[in-house]
């Protein structure tokens, strides 16, 4: 790439030729869904999924045989500011424990047939503490960004980021309060459970931030830079990446759809191959999910992370391609449709 | 059972002696739950899950290892009144379709593991018409509710019933409407689509059947033999034999929760041992739900019955407990708990 083009620029050059959802795939799973031994509509969502598939995989019969959770690792400066109930070490501690399979996200993974891939991001290195500066350079927050194509290699259909970094709700809800306003308590929540006085200095954290980085918060990528994580970077890189290899995708709660916010800001079609897996009980992430314009597929008061939600919802998306591909057809199956009346 | 015993008589019995939640399985699912690498409370609804299984199957570590989906299906002398948008020959025509593997219901339990039975209920004798006379005599209700029973044999550890029956949404409204009063008008749908004539004659039969019967609705059993099909009387002994067996269960939509409000009815605790797998689009199910005091796991739009909203939930129930089951604790993996703090 020419060098004179500083890393940002190269970003939104991406975003000139997202390619679109394919209206024929879409018609062509309409016309199967109309034949099948069902009620027209009556399996509600799950004929919306496999539309969505078809339409963002660009496929008149869509597949599920290659999904992958691809969860992003990173340690954040400000957790010095006293935010979290956990220490900084235990987001490495996780990582171990990913890798040997005792999270929640590997048995859910195992439990609907999903791919899960984990990504460290400089660990030992934790981004600057965005009270005091911003947590990236350009240079690194870009490359973050580029870090994060590799989740669609090996050839998958669909893709859940992830995430795990002890203080990464700090930095979400800052980068909410950036993109919609607002007083820093309106979009923050507990994360892992932090108590009143945790609480209270990671309002004061986030409010500092927007004080001292807010002349330069009205360009979604500057707002990565100066009050993201790195696994904010990488899954935004993720979420794009899938977007231009047709690969649709699932997004899991409040940290990730930080992600998909900023990406929203630059242009909302950007996450138009997006589904909303989950509502978390964190924060505001079902105001968020609102203004994205994203309805979710389940709402169980989880707020976990690790692509926890997304996951568990993976399951309800390949439940519904089953239907949609094994179901017998009124023809096939003998069964009478609705105009056909009994014989006498 | 002598003689002289009415059946109703012998079910009503069968409610005097129902066993209750273990408490000692609750506590010792909540202290592995506390032990496990996440932070406390953060799988929400999964956690919860597991502690109705505990408390229900009276295990402190309980096991989905064998559900089931018990499809019941029955015809009704009502579809007489021209209240589905399918003729009745439909529903003998599903049940060669479960059989052949073509449903909805069999690609859901076969995506998440769940045994499928289908019991058909004198399919080529509807029950009476009941705009006209009781769908049933007591005798047969009573014998239908027995037959229930049979859902349980084979040593299920969970189960979720389900129906198949043209016309049975026209019979739960009925019933919700005897239960919960109020016009007939608040508790129907549209069922498997029918149109705006078909619906009027919907509500023009419930009317009629309320006016007819309305001296004997004071008893739920006495709504069951008049205003339900077979398939509710089925299913109604199906909820109880797993009460009276420590098998949990999970309810499905509109028509199975028609089954459950009746057991309601005659004492809230007998369905103190259900879930509500997921909330119906069709008629007034939500509010259904409120009534029996149970929130929904899914809320998928979905209007199908065969035990699909269940059996998708069942799915998540699985998940729910292996996470609990299969996850690392703190201590086995290493991970600093919430109260350590970060080494200096």
């Amino acid at each position: 790439m020419p060098s004179e083009i500083r890393p940002f620029e190269e970003i939104r050059m991406l975003f000139a030729a997202l390619p679109g959802p394919s209206a024929d795939s879409v018609a062509a799973v309409r016309a199967r869904d109309g034949e099948l031994t069902k009620p027209p509509g009556s399996l509600g969502r799950l004929e919306e999924i496999v539309e969505w598939l078809a339409a963002w995989q660009g496929a008149p019969q869509p597949a599920v045989e290659r999904p992958l959770v691809a969860v992003y690792a990173g340690n954040h400066g400000v957790v010095a500011q006293g935010v979290s109930a956990f220490p900084a070490s235990v987001t490495a501690q996780m990582v171990e424990n990913f890798r040997s399979g005792g999270a929640a996200i590997n048995q859910i993974c195992k439990a609907h047939g999903v791919g899960l891939k984990v990504y460290e991001l400089a660990l030992e290195r934790p981004t600057q503490d965005f009270t005091q500066a911003p947590a990236m350079d350009e240079r690194e927050a870009a490359a973050t960004f580029a870090y994060g194509f590799e989740a669609i290699e090996g050839g998958i259909d669909l893709l859940a980021p992830g995430e795990m970094g002890i203080g990464n709700t700090t930095s979400a809800a800052a980068i909410y309060a950036a993109l919609y306003g607002g007083p820093a308590s309106r979009w923050m929540g507990r994360g892992t459970g932090v108590d009143d006085a945790g609480l209270s200095r990671k309002n004061a954290a986030i409010e500092a931030a927007l004080a001292l980085h807010g002349p330069h918060l009205s360009d979604p990528l500057e707002i990565m830079r100066r009050l993201g994580g790195r696994e904010i970077a990488a899954m935004m890189g993720a979420i794009t990446a899938a977007r231009l290899n047709r690969v649709p995708v699932v997004l899991d709660g409040y940290v990730v759809c930080a992600a998909a916010a900023l990406l929203h800001a630059m242009t909302p079609d950007a996450i138009a191959h997006c589904v909303a897996g989950h509502v978390s009980a964190e924060g505001a992430h079902r105001e968020a999910l609102e203004r994205l314009g994203k309805k979710p597929l389940l709402d169980l008061g989880m707020r976990l992370g690790e692509g926890s939600g997304a996951g568990l919802a993976i399951g309800l998306i390949k439940t519904a391609l089953a239907c949609h591909r094994d179901m017998a057809t009124f023809a096939s199956a003998g069964v009478s449709g609705k105009e056909t009346q009994p014989a006498p």
